[in-house]
């Protein structure tokens, strides 16, 4: 009964609603940052003000570019997705579940980054992250598996071995993102911007 | 006047509308959860700070899942659906009132989770869902009525009565949950969850 | 240089760029539904404390309805429309300029409805629908205007005069409403739920 | 591996992720205004204090303006491209960064502009813009450069030339804006205005 315009159609729904879910949840980070409220209108201390925020200024960064990686290869996934059947459906909701999460995570860590509860923030923070790359590969898995009745024809084994390689650190690194916040925050985030970066990288060579 | 490129693309923009509005629904749940304010700067006490929370991260999981659950099912009737005329368009409408409500219900239901107000919080979380399906039937039974004309041709009657009684259960199961909110407010959530499982299990089947 | 698949996708974006503020706004509506602050936990008193903020839901339901009316009129209005060009984009615009303003008049008007700032809530409201009824006859005749080069070539002038008839009744009847807050905030609701009620009934009559 | 329908696939969902992100961060202003409270209940007063917030709507008009502005300039640059590669995701991508910053430096300037801290406020304000002039520029570099391997085949170099003169502008006139704040944030905001009426102007010649 369904033919093949449908699937494509089908897919194409999918990518619009999680389009939708990566550019709320990227968008909502602005809310985070607060307008300092100075009693004496803020002559001459505004500026102060405003550079004081800077634990937030990174946090929206940070997470604003986590985000436009997570879309990235989302894109970059779904190049290679024919159908969508309900599995493959939960487990791109459970992706999204996480993109939707970093808001909280980002807000906490902006809040207790120079503080002493920095340790568990930022150990919040990576942990999150850890789940997120747990989430991508599950839903690779579900969209290579089952004789690979979900992917596009004409993609090659190396097209996947690649992916599947290129989602193999972001679990170990993110882990010890995580442990690395128990001796110091800003080693978390060193490890976060140096995997950011090795993406970036990746992704050019392969353009 | 209206081509058969015309109606593929009025359909298109009601899913891309209704994509749209489930996809901010589902991200705005992440501003229920409050980032702790701790006085002494969350010393050994923002991760207890943050466990405390707990009641908002269910409520956000399983209003997260009733989303997405939702999402899925509008994807699928949408597969049977071939035009989009104003009665449908409203009725659509009224399905999408009820997605943009649920943050309300899931806000009201964390912060009375564990507090005397639970039994109120838990029947307003379950009628939202009353109400919900409710909706997914009224716009089902206006999808179908009137000799079928919304239907894309290829539908079977079977397909269509299948999708009747999947919907079925909705609204007796989820006044249970509404009235068991008198007795547990655990029982709802619990009645929520077993239906939830119940159809991702039926969708996998489908599959 | 730009062929007739060009021109669809053109129209395409601008439809797709408008459904996201449209859904966006009418999502945004449910922020203004405030959960209830009780000391004492709120036993027995929560479903008093939400039942209080009827005016909330009151401009919740009627906003919804504006702004899913307004998204089916343009949705009606672009099914017309062949081609976008810079001063159409910018009517556009004029009209999602109303649409993302409507949450601030609604969540005014749910704050003083029943106090003595009523009058100047209910006249700020339905002033903003004017000025949502003048960008509807802004945007229509800049999409018919000059020689009708934005138009699809098989609309007929009858069905022209009909779209520009069902749009004639916006401005005065809102300026009614506007005027009427002075004498009553009701009459100015009354007003609003009843022209809502005559475009769904002209909308259904056109299935 | 990919043919030209993946190709325009592959364009189509950066351009619906970068609507995305434009319809949701010019509906988030509206979140900037805020609903006076009077304690007396609003009598002969609530008019009054919705004018007072007179800066609010400045900021409001002037950065919606802008993102819709910003979103034509986005849409027309898209009618040239017919791929997407990752150096061209990651420019669009601190476009769009610039996007979902812009309703904070409005809030700033809407708390600061008739106080002390108006200069600093409208220094950030107009700063802002400098970035999404240059992220503009690097954008359109990326897109036209290395052989043009992303440009649309029919474009010809007399359109390129016309898309590059148009970007030229926009950061010494933000610059200009920028330091005008240190005199007077009036400036500031009547360069923006300016600008912004040239280049619909502009737009509206070319249509």
């Amino acid at each position: 009964m369904v033919s093949g315009v449908e699937e494509a159609k089908e897919t194409g729904r999918v990518e619009a609603f999680s389009d939708g879910v990566f550019a709320i949840a990227i968008t909502l980070l602005v809310l985070e940052l607060k307008v300092p409220h100075l009693p004496d209108g803020g002559r001459g201390r505004l500026a102060a003000a405003l550079l004081e925020e800077w634990p937030s200024y990174l946090g929206f960064v940070t997470s604003f570019a986590t985000i436009l990686i997570m879309w990235v290869s989302h894109h970059r996934m779904f190049s290679y997705i024919r159908r969508a059947d309900p599995p493959f459906l939960f487990a791109n909701g459970l992706l999204l579940f996480v993109v939707t999460l970093v808001p909280f995570p980002t807000a906490v860590l902006a809040e207790y980054f120079e503080r002493p509860g920095a340790t568990t923030a930022g150990a919040f923070y990576a942990g999150t992250f850890v789940l997120g790359a747990i989430a991508y590969n599950v839903l690779w898995r579900v969209a290579i598996g089952r004789g690979g009745r979900l992917l596009r024809p004409g993609v090659s084994q190396e097209h996947i071995d690649e992916l599947t390689a290129s989602y193999r650190w972001g679990i170990p690194v993110y882990v010890l993102a995580t442990v690395a916040a128990f001796w110091s925050v800003h080693a978390t985030i060193a490890i976060c911007l140096g995997l950011w970066a090795f993406w970036v990288v990746v992704a050019a060579r392969n353009a």
